[in-house]
Protein backbone atom coordinates (compact mmCIF):
# COMPACT_ATOMS: atom_id res chain seq x y z
CA UNK A 1 0.00 0.00 0.00
CA UNK A 2 0.93 3.38 -0.97
CA UNK A 3 -0.15 6.45 2.07
CA UNK A 4 1.08 9.89 0.64
CA UNK A 5 -0.26 12.43 4.03
CA UNK A 6 -0.90 16.23 2.96
CA UNK A 7 0.49 18.38 6.33
CA UNK A 8 2.33 21.80 7.25
CA UNK A 9 3.70 20.04 9.98
CA UNK A 10 5.91 17.01 8.21
CA UNK A 11 8.28 16.79 11.47
CA UNK A 12 5.51 15.75 13.67
CA UNK A 13 5.59 12.11 11.57
CA UNK A 14 9.00 11.25 12.50
CA UNK A 15 8.69 9.63 15.73
CA UNK A 16 5.94 7.57 14.33
CA UNK A 17 7.36 6.82 10.78
CA UNK A 18 10.67 5.78 12.85
CA UNK A 19 9.09 3.50 15.53
CA UNK A 20 7.88 -0.17 16.50
CA UNK A 21 5.47 -1.88 14.07
CA UNK A 22 5.28 1.15 12.27
CA UNK A 23 8.98 0.97 10.61
CA UNK A 24 8.74 -2.54 10.49
CA UNK A 25 6.35 -2.07 7.68
CA UNK A 26 7.67 0.72 6.07
CA UNK A 27 11.17 -1.91 6.13
CA UNK A 28 9.45 -5.14 4.86
CA UNK A 29 7.69 -2.82 2.44
CA UNK A 30 4.29 -3.14 3.33
CA UNK A 31 3.99 0.38 2.85
CA UNK A 32 5.17 3.55 1.82
CA UNK A 33 4.77 6.35 3.11
CA UNK A 34 5.44 9.84 2.10
CA UNK A 35 4.62 13.53 3.87
CA UNK A 36 3.93 16.13 1.75
CA UNK A 37 4.14 19.88 3.17
CA UNK A 38 1.74 21.51 0.62
CA UNK A 39 3.28 25.17 1.86
CA UNK A 40 5.59 24.50 -0.96
CA UNK A 41 2.54 24.88 -3.31
CA UNK A 42 1.83 27.78 -2.66
CA UNK A 43 2.25 30.84 -5.25
CA UNK A 44 2.36 33.13 -2.17
CA UNK A 45 5.96 34.84 -1.83
CA UNK A 46 5.80 34.82 2.13
CA UNK A 47 4.36 31.34 1.25
CA UNK A 48 1.31 31.86 3.32
CA UNK A 49 -1.19 29.24 2.68
CA UNK A 50 -4.19 30.73 4.48
CA UNK A 51 -5.84 33.65 4.69
CA UNK A 52 -8.93 35.85 6.39
CA UNK A 53 -12.69 34.78 6.48
CA UNK A 54 -15.03 35.60 4.08
CA UNK A 55 -17.76 37.09 6.34
CA UNK A 56 -15.40 37.83 9.25
CA UNK A 57 -14.64 35.55 12.28
CA UNK A 58 -11.60 34.63 13.83
CA UNK A 59 -9.12 32.70 12.83
CA UNK A 60 -7.41 32.22 9.56
CA UNK A 61 -8.90 29.63 6.73
CA UNK A 62 -6.69 27.30 4.89
CA UNK A 63 -6.86 28.46 1.18
CA UNK A 64 -7.88 25.45 -1.98
CA UNK A 65 -4.72 26.15 -4.55
CA UNK A 66 -2.00 24.96 -2.36
CA UNK A 67 -3.50 22.10 -1.19
CA UNK A 68 -5.34 20.96 -4.46
CA UNK A 69 -2.22 21.92 -6.51
CA UNK A 70 -0.06 19.23 -3.98
CA UNK A 71 -3.09 16.64 -4.23
CA UNK A 72 -2.60 17.08 -8.25
CA UNK A 73 0.67 15.80 -8.41
CA UNK A 74 -0.07 12.96 -6.28
CA UNK A 75 -3.65 11.73 -7.70
CA UNK A 76 -3.72 8.32 -10.02
CA UNK A 77 -6.79 6.15 -10.78
CA UNK A 78 -5.38 4.23 -7.90
CA UNK A 79 -6.34 7.09 -5.41
CA UNK A 80 -8.40 7.30 -2.39
CA UNK A 81 -8.56 10.91 -1.13
CA UNK A 82 -9.38 11.22 2.19
CA UNK A 83 -9.91 14.27 4.26
CA UNK A 84 -9.14 14.41 7.98
CA UNK A 85 -12.25 16.71 9.42
CA UNK A 86 -14.34 16.44 12.78
CA UNK A 87 -16.94 16.33 9.95
CA UNK A 88 -16.30 12.89 8.43
CA UNK A 89 -17.51 9.30 9.17
CA UNK A 90 -16.32 8.40 12.42
CA UNK A 91 -13.17 5.81 11.90
CA UNK A 92 -14.17 2.14 13.06
CA UNK A 93 -12.62 -1.14 12.60
CA UNK A 94 -14.52 -2.03 9.86
CA UNK A 95 -13.52 1.15 8.28
CA UNK A 96 -9.93 0.23 8.76
CA UNK A 97 -10.53 -2.69 7.55
CA UNK A 98 -12.22 -1.26 4.36
CA UNK A 99 -9.03 1.12 4.22
CA UNK A 100 -6.73 -1.71 4.24
CA UNK A 101 -8.31 -3.02 1.07
CA UNK A 102 -7.05 0.20 -0.88
CA UNK A 103 -3.78 0.23 -3.48
CA UNK A 104 -3.30 3.84 -2.39
CA UNK A 105 -4.49 6.66 0.35
CA UNK A 106 -4.16 10.28 0.13
CA UNK A 107 -4.75 12.15 3.91
CA UNK A 108 -4.83 15.78 3.85
CA UNK A 109 -4.75 17.00 7.64
CA UNK A 110 -6.61 20.32 7.74
CA UNK A 111 -6.26 22.74 10.10
CA UNK A 112 -7.56 23.85 13.47
CA UNK A 113 -9.13 26.72 12.43
CA UNK A 114 -10.38 25.40 8.99
CA UNK A 115 -10.41 25.16 5.42
CA UNK A 116 -12.23 26.58 2.37
CA UNK A 117 -15.05 24.80 2.20
CA UNK A 118 -14.52 24.38 -1.98
CA UNK A 119 -11.44 21.42 -0.92
CA UNK A 120 -14.18 19.06 0.06
CA UNK A 121 -15.26 18.70 -3.62
CA UNK A 122 -12.02 17.39 -4.53
CA UNK A 123 -11.84 14.61 -1.61
CA UNK A 124 -14.05 10.90 -1.87
CA UNK A 125 -14.38 10.34 1.96
CA UNK A 126 -14.22 12.83 5.05
CA UNK A 127 -12.69 10.53 7.99
CA UNK A 128 -12.87 11.98 12.05
CA UNK A 129 -11.26 9.71 14.32
CA UNK A 130 -13.75 10.62 16.92
CA UNK A 131 -16.18 13.50 18.41
CA UNK A 132 -13.38 15.91 19.70
CA UNK A 133 -11.54 18.54 18.65
CA UNK A 134 -7.87 18.57 17.40
CA UNK A 135 -5.47 20.95 16.26
CA UNK A 136 -4.75 19.75 13.37
CA UNK A 137 -5.44 16.36 11.20
CA UNK A 138 -1.83 15.31 11.68
CA UNK A 139 -2.45 12.92 14.69
CA UNK A 140 -5.55 11.88 13.19
CA UNK A 141 -4.00 10.84 9.97
CA UNK A 142 -1.60 8.99 12.52
CA UNK A 143 -3.91 7.32 14.01
CA UNK A 144 -5.57 6.12 10.65
CA UNK A 145 -2.46 4.79 9.21
CA UNK A 146 -2.02 2.87 12.22
CA UNK A 147 -5.42 1.60 12.30
CA UNK A 148 -4.79 0.28 8.83
CA UNK A 149 -1.52 -0.83 8.44
CA UNK A 150 -1.80 -3.15 11.21
CA UNK A 151 -4.69 -5.04 9.20
CA UNK A 152 -2.05 -5.22 6.24
CA UNK A 153 -0.48 -8.90 5.52
CA UNK A 154 3.21 -8.94 6.55
CA UNK A 155 2.31 -5.88 8.91
CA UNK A 156 1.82 -8.15 12.43
CA UNK A 157 1.56 -11.74 12.98
CA UNK A 158 -1.59 -12.73 11.59
CA UNK A 159 -2.52 -14.36 14.81
CA UNK A 160 -1.81 -11.15 17.08
CA UNK A 161 -5.52 -9.34 15.58
CA UNK A 162 -7.34 -12.20 16.11
CA UNK A 163 -7.92 -11.45 19.28
CA UNK A 164 -8.41 -7.63 19.68
CA UNK A 165 -11.08 -5.92 21.00
CA UNK A 166 -13.92 -5.26 18.45
CA UNK A 167 -11.75 -7.68 15.83
CA UNK A 168 -14.96 -10.13 16.43
CA UNK A 169 -17.22 -7.52 18.04
CA UNK A 170 -16.32 -8.06 21.65
CA UNK A 171 -14.22 -6.87 24.16
CA UNK A 172 -11.03 -8.48 24.84
CA UNK A 173 -11.23 -11.09 27.75
CA UNK A 174 -8.61 -10.69 30.73
CA UNK A 175 -5.00 -11.26 30.08
CA UNK A 176 -2.38 -12.31 33.01
CA UNK A 177 1.51 -13.39 32.66
CA UNK A 178 4.00 -13.92 35.88
CA UNK A 179 3.69 -13.38 38.59
CA UNK A 180 0.73 -15.60 39.51
CA UNK A 181 0.03 -13.53 42.41
CA UNK A 182 0.84 -9.55 42.26
CA UNK A 183 -0.08 -7.54 45.22
CA UNK A 184 -2.41 -9.92 46.78
CA UNK A 185 -4.27 -10.80 43.28
CA UNK A 186 -3.81 -14.35 42.23
CA UNK A 187 -4.05 -15.02 38.32
CA UNK A 188 -7.68 -17.00 37.72
CA UNK A 189 -7.32 -20.88 38.43
CA UNK A 190 -8.21 -22.36 35.20
CA UNK A 191 -5.62 -20.56 32.88
CA UNK A 192 -3.09 -22.70 34.74
CA UNK A 193 -5.47 -26.02 34.30
CA UNK A 194 -3.97 -26.54 31.22
CA UNK A 195 -7.16 -27.70 29.89
CA UNK A 196 -7.51 -25.64 26.38
CA UNK A 197 -11.25 -26.59 26.04
CA UNK A 198 -12.22 -24.41 29.55
CA UNK A 199 -9.67 -22.04 29.01
CA UNK A 200 -11.25 -21.03 25.85
CA UNK A 201 -14.69 -21.27 27.83
CA UNK A 202 -13.50 -18.78 30.27
CA UNK A 203 -12.55 -16.39 27.76
CA UNK A 204 -15.31 -16.16 25.51
CA UNK A 205 -17.31 -15.87 28.38
CA UNK A 206 -15.30 -13.29 30.22
CA UNK A 207 -15.30 -11.67 26.48
CA UNK A 208 -19.04 -11.05 26.46
CA UNK A 209 -19.07 -9.96 30.30
CA UNK A 210 -17.01 -7.58 29.88
CA UNK A 211 -18.63 -6.33 26.97
CA UNK A 212 -22.08 -6.54 28.35
CA UNK A 213 -20.99 -4.10 31.70
CA UNK A 214 -18.71 -1.60 29.67
CA UNK A 215 -20.27 -1.18 26.00
CA UNK A 216 -23.28 -3.34 25.95
CA UNK A 217 -24.08 -1.22 22.50
CA UNK A 218 -21.19 -3.44 20.57
CA UNK A 219 -23.29 -6.35 21.58
CA UNK A 220 -25.98 -4.77 19.27
CA UNK A 221 -24.02 -6.31 16.19
CA UNK A 222 -22.75 -9.40 17.53
CA UNK A 223 -23.21 -12.53 16.30
CA UNK A 224 -24.55 -14.88 19.02
CA UNK A 225 -23.50 -18.16 17.96
CA UNK A 226 -25.51 -20.98 20.45
CA UNK A 227 -22.75 -21.75 23.47
CA UNK A 228 -22.57 -17.49 23.41
CA UNK A 229 -26.21 -16.97 24.00
CA UNK A 230 -26.28 -19.90 26.81
CA UNK A 231 -23.26 -17.83 28.44
CA UNK A 232 -25.07 -14.40 27.94
CA UNK A 233 -28.14 -15.52 29.36
CA UNK A 234 -26.30 -16.69 32.39
CA UNK A 235 -24.41 -13.58 32.78
CA UNK A 236 -27.17 -11.02 32.81
CA UNK A 237 -28.71 -13.67 35.70
CA UNK A 238 -25.93 -12.86 37.61
CA UNK A 239 -25.40 -9.27 37.22
CA UNK B 1 -0.98 21.16 34.34
CA UNK B 2 0.85 18.44 34.35
CA UNK B 3 0.86 15.31 32.30
CA UNK B 4 2.94 12.03 33.14
CA UNK B 5 2.98 9.55 30.26
CA UNK B 6 4.51 6.09 30.22
CA UNK B 7 5.51 4.26 27.12
CA UNK B 8 8.06 2.01 25.65
CA UNK B 9 8.29 4.80 22.95
CA UNK B 10 9.30 7.81 24.10
CA UNK B 11 10.83 8.72 20.68
CA UNK B 12 7.49 8.75 19.17
CA UNK B 13 6.19 11.73 21.31
CA UNK B 14 9.15 14.31 19.77
CA UNK B 15 7.59 15.44 16.85
CA UNK B 16 3.99 15.81 19.17
CA UNK B 17 5.86 18.06 21.71
CA UNK B 18 8.15 19.87 19.09
CA UNK B 19 5.39 20.99 17.27
CA UNK B 20 2.38 24.18 16.56
CA UNK B 21 0.33 24.35 19.85
CA UNK B 22 1.62 21.76 21.94
CA UNK B 23 5.07 23.49 21.75
CA UNK B 24 3.60 26.91 22.46
CA UNK B 25 1.93 25.42 25.24
CA UNK B 26 4.68 23.82 26.65
CA UNK B 27 6.99 27.21 26.23
CA UNK B 28 4.44 29.36 27.63
CA UNK B 29 4.32 26.50 30.66
CA UNK B 30 0.26 26.49 30.31
CA UNK B 31 1.16 22.15 30.42
CA UNK B 32 4.58 20.50 31.36
CA UNK B 33 4.80 17.33 29.51
CA UNK B 34 7.06 14.33 30.22
CA UNK B 35 7.68 11.07 29.04
CA UNK B 36 8.76 8.22 31.03
CA UNK B 37 10.02 5.10 29.52
CA UNK B 38 8.78 2.36 32.08
CA UNK B 39 11.05 -0.10 30.61
CA UNK B 40 13.54 1.63 33.31
CA UNK B 41 11.91 0.48 36.04
CA UNK B 42 12.24 -3.51 35.20
CA UNK B 43 14.25 -5.70 37.88
CA UNK B 44 14.83 -8.00 34.63
CA UNK B 45 18.81 -7.87 33.73
CA UNK B 46 17.37 -8.57 29.87
CA UNK B 47 14.58 -5.75 30.56
CA UNK B 48 11.76 -7.48 29.33
CA UNK B 49 8.56 -5.54 30.54
CA UNK B 50 6.30 -8.41 29.11
CA UNK B 51 6.41 -11.76 29.61
CA UNK B 52 3.88 -14.76 27.96
CA UNK B 53 0.49 -15.18 28.57
CA UNK B 54 -1.36 -17.45 31.20
CA UNK B 55 -3.60 -20.17 29.67
CA UNK B 56 -1.60 -20.08 26.17
CA UNK B 57 -2.09 -17.41 23.24
CA UNK B 58 -0.37 -15.34 20.53
CA UNK B 59 1.73 -12.44 22.22
CA UNK B 60 2.99 -10.87 25.06
CA UNK B 61 1.43 -9.02 27.73
CA UNK B 62 2.91 -6.43 29.45
CA UNK B 63 3.81 -6.95 33.13
CA UNK B 64 2.48 -5.49 36.23
CA UNK B 65 5.99 -4.39 38.13
CA UNK B 66 7.65 -2.21 35.33
CA UNK B 67 4.55 -0.18 35.04
CA UNK B 68 3.22 0.14 38.46
CA UNK B 69 6.46 0.78 39.97
CA UNK B 70 6.85 3.82 37.47
CA UNK B 71 3.43 4.76 38.59
CA UNK B 72 4.12 4.97 42.35
CA UNK B 73 7.20 7.19 41.88
CA UNK B 74 4.90 9.92 39.86
CA UNK B 75 1.33 9.23 41.91
CA UNK B 76 0.26 12.05 44.46
CA UNK B 77 -3.00 13.24 45.57
CA UNK B 78 -3.83 15.42 42.53
CA UNK B 79 -3.08 12.87 40.23
CA UNK B 80 -5.77 11.12 37.83
CA UNK B 81 -4.25 7.91 36.65
CA UNK B 82 -5.47 7.25 32.75
CA UNK B 83 -4.88 3.99 31.06
CA UNK B 84 -5.10 3.87 27.35
CA UNK B 85 -7.24 1.02 25.85
CA UNK B 86 -10.15 0.10 23.72
CA UNK B 87 -12.30 -1.40 26.68
CA UNK B 88 -12.55 2.21 27.92
CA UNK B 89 -15.14 5.09 27.63
CA UNK B 90 -14.47 6.52 24.83
CA UNK B 91 -13.03 10.26 24.23
CA UNK B 92 -15.51 12.91 23.62
CA UNK B 93 -15.26 16.95 23.79
CA UNK B 94 -17.32 16.50 27.17
CA UNK B 95 -14.63 14.36 28.41
CA UNK B 96 -11.60 16.27 26.99
CA UNK B 97 -13.72 19.26 28.87
CA UNK B 98 -13.52 17.45 31.93
CA UNK B 99 -9.94 16.33 32.20
CA UNK B 100 -8.66 19.95 31.29
CA UNK B 101 -10.17 20.66 34.66
CA UNK B 102 -7.77 18.08 36.44
CA UNK B 103 -4.41 19.35 37.66
CA UNK B 104 -2.34 16.22 37.30
CA UNK B 105 -2.94 13.58 34.45
CA UNK B 106 -0.97 10.36 34.22
CA UNK B 107 -1.63 8.36 31.18
CA UNK B 108 -0.16 4.72 31.01
CA UNK B 109 0.16 3.94 27.26
CA UNK B 110 -0.84 0.13 26.82
CA UNK B 111 0.70 -2.73 24.02
CA UNK B 112 -1.09 -3.80 21.53
CA UNK B 113 -0.76 -7.11 22.75
CA UNK B 114 -2.40 -6.18 25.83
CA UNK B 115 -1.10 -6.11 29.43
CA UNK B 116 -1.72 -7.59 33.11
CA UNK B 117 -5.58 -7.51 33.95
CA UNK B 118 -4.31 -6.65 37.46
CA UNK B 119 -2.70 -3.09 36.47
CA UNK B 120 -6.52 -2.02 35.91
CA UNK B 121 -7.12 -2.26 39.56
CA UNK B 122 -4.24 1.06 40.04
CA UNK B 123 -6.00 3.54 37.25
CA UNK B 124 -8.85 6.17 37.59
CA UNK B 125 -10.26 6.13 34.55
CA UNK B 126 -9.90 3.73 31.31
CA UNK B 127 -9.87 5.86 27.75
CA UNK B 128 -10.57 5.03 24.43
CA UNK B 129 -10.21 7.30 21.28
CA UNK B 130 -12.88 4.92 19.36
CA UNK B 131 -13.46 1.53 18.42
CA UNK B 132 -10.71 0.93 16.27
CA UNK B 133 -7.45 -1.25 17.74
CA UNK B 134 -4.14 0.37 17.49
CA UNK B 135 -0.56 -0.59 18.08
CA UNK B 136 -0.38 1.09 21.43
CA UNK B 137 -1.35 3.97 23.50
CA UNK B 138 0.85 5.82 22.24
CA UNK B 139 -1.31 7.80 19.27
CA UNK B 140 -4.39 7.57 22.10
CA UNK B 141 -2.04 9.66 24.66
CA UNK B 142 -0.96 11.95 22.30
CA UNK B 143 -4.90 12.80 20.95
CA UNK B 144 -6.08 13.07 24.24
CA UNK B 145 -3.62 15.65 25.35
CA UNK B 146 -4.14 17.28 22.61
CA UNK B 147 -7.64 17.45 22.33
CA UNK B 148 -7.37 18.45 26.51
CA UNK B 149 -4.35 21.41 26.18
CA UNK B 150 -6.12 23.78 23.00
CA UNK B 151 -8.81 23.79 26.02
CA UNK B 152 -6.70 25.22 28.87
CA UNK B 153 -6.32 29.08 29.23
CA UNK B 154 -3.80 30.58 27.24
CA UNK B 155 -2.90 27.49 25.07
CA UNK B 156 -4.90 29.02 22.14
CA UNK B 157 -7.10 32.05 21.60
CA UNK B 158 -9.92 31.39 23.75
CA UNK B 159 -12.37 32.96 20.58
CA UNK B 160 -10.34 30.16 18.33
CA UNK B 161 -12.57 27.26 19.89
CA UNK B 162 -16.11 28.84 20.63
CA UNK B 163 -16.61 27.90 16.54
CA UNK B 164 -15.28 24.76 17.10
CA UNK B 165 -17.19 21.59 15.97
CA UNK B 166 -18.46 19.57 18.72
CA UNK B 167 -18.47 22.99 20.93
CA UNK B 168 -21.79 24.05 20.88
CA UNK B 169 -22.81 20.20 19.81
CA UNK B 170 -23.07 21.04 16.17
CA UNK B 171 -20.90 20.88 12.93
CA UNK B 172 -18.93 24.07 11.97
CA UNK B 173 -20.79 25.89 9.50
CA UNK B 174 -18.78 26.28 5.92
CA UNK B 175 -15.71 28.79 5.68
CA UNK B 176 -14.36 30.35 2.91
CA UNK B 177 -11.28 32.53 1.90
CA UNK B 178 -9.50 34.52 -0.70
CA UNK B 179 -9.78 34.29 -3.95
CA UNK B 180 -13.81 34.38 -4.62
CA UNK B 181 -14.13 32.23 -7.41
CA UNK B 182 -12.45 28.75 -7.55
CA UNK B 183 -12.59 26.56 -10.06
CA UNK B 184 -15.85 27.86 -10.76
CA UNK B 185 -17.00 27.53 -7.42
CA UNK B 186 -18.27 31.14 -5.80
CA UNK B 187 -17.76 32.45 -2.18
CA UNK B 188 -21.86 32.39 -1.02
CA UNK B 189 -23.23 36.25 -1.89
CA UNK B 190 -24.23 36.87 1.94
CA UNK B 191 -20.55 36.44 3.04
CA UNK B 192 -19.56 39.45 0.92
CA UNK B 193 -22.24 41.51 1.86
CA UNK B 194 -21.20 42.73 5.27
CA UNK B 195 -24.40 42.41 6.98
CA UNK B 196 -22.98 40.96 10.75
CA UNK B 197 -26.95 39.45 11.23
CA UNK B 198 -27.37 37.99 7.53
CA UNK B 199 -23.94 36.67 7.89
CA UNK B 200 -24.98 34.68 12.04
CA UNK B 201 -28.26 33.39 10.87
CA UNK B 202 -26.88 32.08 7.34
CA UNK B 203 -23.76 30.14 9.77
CA UNK B 204 -26.28 28.86 12.20
CA UNK B 205 -28.36 27.39 9.33
CA UNK B 206 -25.38 25.95 7.72
CA UNK B 207 -24.36 24.42 10.93
CA UNK B 208 -27.88 22.87 11.72
CA UNK B 209 -28.38 21.62 8.20
CA UNK B 210 -24.52 20.07 7.79
CA UNK B 211 -25.09 18.33 11.54
CA UNK B 212 -28.38 17.16 10.58
CA UNK B 213 -27.11 15.81 7.39
CA UNK B 214 -24.23 14.66 8.31
CA UNK B 215 -24.66 13.42 12.16
CA UNK B 216 -28.08 13.45 13.04
CA UNK B 217 -27.52 11.99 16.25
CA UNK B 218 -25.68 14.98 17.48
CA UNK B 219 -28.66 16.81 16.98
CA UNK B 220 -29.98 14.91 20.21
CA UNK B 221 -28.17 16.91 22.87
CA UNK B 222 -28.31 19.88 20.77
CA UNK B 223 -30.27 22.49 22.65
CA UNK B 224 -32.42 24.38 20.72
CA UNK B 225 -33.26 27.70 20.80
CA UNK B 226 -36.55 29.87 18.84
CA UNK B 227 -34.54 30.82 16.19
CA UNK B 228 -32.55 27.34 15.72
CA UNK B 229 -35.83 25.49 16.26
CA UNK B 230 -37.32 27.37 13.00
CA UNK B 231 -34.17 27.33 11.08
CA UNK B 232 -34.36 23.40 11.81
CA UNK B 233 -38.04 22.64 10.41
CA UNK B 234 -37.12 24.65 7.13
CA UNK B 235 -33.99 22.85 6.95
CA UNK B 236 -36.37 19.47 7.35
CA UNK B 237 -39.19 20.65 5.36
CA UNK B 238 -36.44 21.16 2.15
CA UNK B 239 -34.19 18.55 2.20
Amino acid sequence: MKIDILSLFPEMFDGFLKTSIIKRAIDKEVVDIQIHNFREFTHDKHKHVDDYPYGGGQGMVLMCQPILDCLKTLTTDDSLVILMSPQGITLKHEVATKLSLEKHLIIICGHYEGFDERIRDYVDLELSIGDYVLTGGELGSMVTCDAVIRLLEGAIRQESHEDDSFADGLLEYPQYTRPLEFDGNVVPDVLLSGHHENIRKWRKYQSLKKTYLKRPDLLENYEFDKEALEMFNEIKKKS
